[in-house]
């Protein structure tokens, strides 16, 4: 199975919902990026159509966002 | 494994979220409730913290509200 990329900020909503989805879908079946740490892929998830964090990019490409932790405005402040 | 449970409304963002969810997680383990069609099932809705359709509850009973179609405000209506 292709992996679900799960991106996120490091805010307790963001944690709590990490926790939930690699509980659901397994810890080998999620990349987890942190846009945080890792600013540099602020672009890709952009691209991507994530506008807030954190966000599940499923297998398929849809774009799921889950609960609300920060706007990608937010993130590049 | 617990089943995972999904409230939506019929919405085209719920329609959206459902199929990946479902695609994710395995048709058999997951409930899917339509607000819309069960309006008694509203409470128990409420009861679990869901602010607003879609979204999933976790078989460890966490709430992941996933996109945005509808508050529960607005399925009383």
């Amino acid at each position: 199975m292709k992996k679900s990329v799960f991106y996120h900020a490091g805010c307790s909503v963001c944690v709590n919902a990490e926790n939930e989805i690699v509980d659901l879908l397994g810890q080998e079946n999620v990349e987890v990026v942190h846009l945080g740490e890792e600013k540099s892929r602020i672009p890709e998830a952009e691209g991507l159509d994530i506008k807030s964090v954190p966000a599940l990019i499923t297998p398929s490409g849809g774009v799921l966002h889950i609960n609300f932790g920060a706007s990608m405005e937010d993130l590049k402040a």
